[in-house]
């Protein structure tokens, strides 16, 4: 087991009604808000009334609009507006990448330079606003970790900022507010979850089995409720078991003892960089492209056990069990929608060979990943991913 | 699922060589330190000269002498201790017994009446001095929550005090620092931490998947590597992998979205409470007569689930599997060399009454525990422990 720190400061407040602790949470840190969210879905559904029940005492300014794959101009927009009326602390409605352009904007409103700097060296950032979340959408475990993912439209780049000084304060996750998310934000979420925990799962370190099995633990909690909540959409027990698998699948606590870089995730984010497609969509057509290329000899057994554990697959040769996972993870994806090529949301071959450098520019994959990908190798799996 | 917060400010250091961060970390909080430890096994080991080296530039009183069920006498030692010499923050070297100890001395030394009153009633802890925690051995939990377990061996009382004030600032978890340890506190340690996840995992509600499937995941990694750090004490594998599921077994991960009360702690801290045996021996002893009392066709499905999971017992039948698991569990308690029953540890029968009594008197084992248990039912399990 490689040596390993854990501490995440987050104080969590999971289950109904937990919005009723916002205001009493957030006063600690002042009265002047910033409230950032996305399209708008938020006045629909009752949640954006109930965060302003909370903040009727408060002097709140709003920043609307964050779209998937964040962009660094609304940071820029928001890191303005926390500077000109002198926000005290920052609330994020709203699912990963509100979350994430709000660790953005926390760390760039005590920052003098552009806020892109700071993501292209996290050294700058110094400092911090406080943020507190109110969970909308369960995927990328941003409500319980200090990492975000920005795209600079500009250069087309998507990339990770990650500091300890940018973990929430308070996250507030309910899982009563995924009631109302459509089919496929529910899906393209589960395949994020199940991916994160792949992306740990999938490492070089054998001795940390604690946390393999943990590891499993939730990705059998993923694919067991990720269909459910799909088809029953206010159903408690699949929400709840979903929500809380989206945190602990990203807060550390299943990287504990392991170590070694991402594989899916640079590539997808370069994908999504370039052509905005939606997240959760872009896992599902590379990761069993991936899984394809990857399985060999040395790889054959962790695949085998990852395909009896998460998919309950009988049987004892690992070569088979191995394969049998990969046929289960496409049924998986199918069953929940997903699209199962590139070309089927609208991407063509004429930029591959670029999105490869990038991914292995951009990243570890080519030295530190599970199984090392230099440039041809992400190109044969964006290739087979046609 | 029930609703839960999740926030635990200890900073986890773990890991070969983490004692090099001591000095730094400890002096965010003062100078002048409380040293607390046990019997003295850490001046063997090179544990202490290790502590003192980090501690060179600190003034350091020594508290030592702090025992298996740690007494109220000590804690009144040491609170006196740290109001004479104004320190600023107790460093415990030891086990749960000494982290416990260390516990109840941090919230003492900011109180003025007796030490006890704190235990007898919790909301009188307004404040506590910080603490941190060098672990050398795993087994209670209690580097990463906010509990302690004290006795007052004036009325026999052996009672819990826990509130958010008691959390670790940090507590250093170097597995190599488990290889010296006796082989029966080894299997003590193995025997407790299993039980921590089964007072939690056999409760009333079953909406908490994921719990029980993370619970299933640590249960199965100490049935592992249990037998083997006893067997091969400088078994790093098996000494990291049992040490982080100590600290997992009881941060309350293991317990959100669950609830209820503990059903064989409660008995087995009245039993060490007057007869001051080992705590890992008398929950190996009672945990099996336990099991036994309160199988039935409401409960099988656990039962089975859990021997399944945990043992690997194969078979389709709830009731059979789940006796399996019963005989899973003996057989694996005496292969760590736990003793049987309670004439063994020197225990007669002239005091089961009033123990059953006890345990009702001080704990919800008759009101909210997985089966309630009353006081004929407390008796006829300790009997059938005899």
């Amino acid at each position: 087991m490689n040596n390993f720190t854990f501490n995440i400061p987050t104080d969590i407040r999971f289950g109904k009604g937990q919005i009723e602790c916002l205001s009493q949470e957030l006063e600690k840190y002042g009265k002047r808000v910033l409230l950032v969210y996305g399209g708008g879905s938020i006045k629909k559904n009752g949640i954006y009334d109930q965060v302003m029940e909370q903040l009727k005492d408060f002097d709140v300014w709003e920043l609307s609009g964050i779209t998937p794959n964040p962009r660094v101009s609304k940071v820029r927009e928001g890191s303005l507006l926390c500077k000109k009326h002198k926000v005290d602390v920052i609330l994020a409605v709203g699912g990963g990448s509100t979350i994430d352009a709000t660790k953005h904007i926390a760390a760039a409103a005590c920052y003098e330079g552009d806020p892109w700097e700071l993501v292209l060296d996290k050294t700058k950032v110094l400092k911090a606003l406080p943020f507190a979340v109110v969970l909308t959408i369960c995927a990328t475990g941003s409500e319980m970790n200090c990492g975000a993912v920005i795209t600079n439209e500009e250069t087309n780049e998507k990339l990770e900022l990650n500091t300890p000084l940018l973990y929430p304060r308070l996250s507030i996750c309910d899982p009563t507010y995924l009631y109302t998310l459509p089919k496929s934000q529910t899906a393209a979420g589960t395949v994020d979850i199940l991916s994160h925990v792949m992306e740990q799962y999938f490492q070089p370190n054998d001795e940390a089995y604690i946390t393999d099995v943990m590891s499993e633990a939730v990705m059998k909690t993923v694919v067991t409720y990720g269909p459910i909540a799909m088809e029953d959409s206010d159903n408690y027990e699949a929400r709840s078991n979903l929500m809380w698998a989206s945190t602990i699948a990203l807060n550390h606590l299943l990287t504990v003892g392991k170590g070694g870089a991402w594989s899916v995730h640079p590539i997808e984010h370069v994908v999504s960089g370039l052509y905005d497609i939606t997240h959760g969509f872009g896992l599902a057509i590379l990761t069993p492209a991936w899984m394809e290329h990857i399985l060999n000899e040395d790889t054959k057994k962790r695949f085998a056990r990852f395909a009896r554990t998460v998919f309950g697959v009988v049987n004892e040769d690992d070569m088979i069990a191995a394969k049998a996972g990969i046929v289960a993870i496409r049924e998986f994806f199918k069953e929940l929608g997903m699209p199962e090529t590139l070309s089927e949301v609208g991407i063509d071959d004429s930029k591959l060979m670029w999105m490869s450098k990038e991914a292995v520019r951009t990243s570890g994959i080519s030295t530190r990943a599970y199984v090392k990908l230099d440039e041809e190798n992400v190109y044969e799996i964006l290739k087979k991913s046609m």
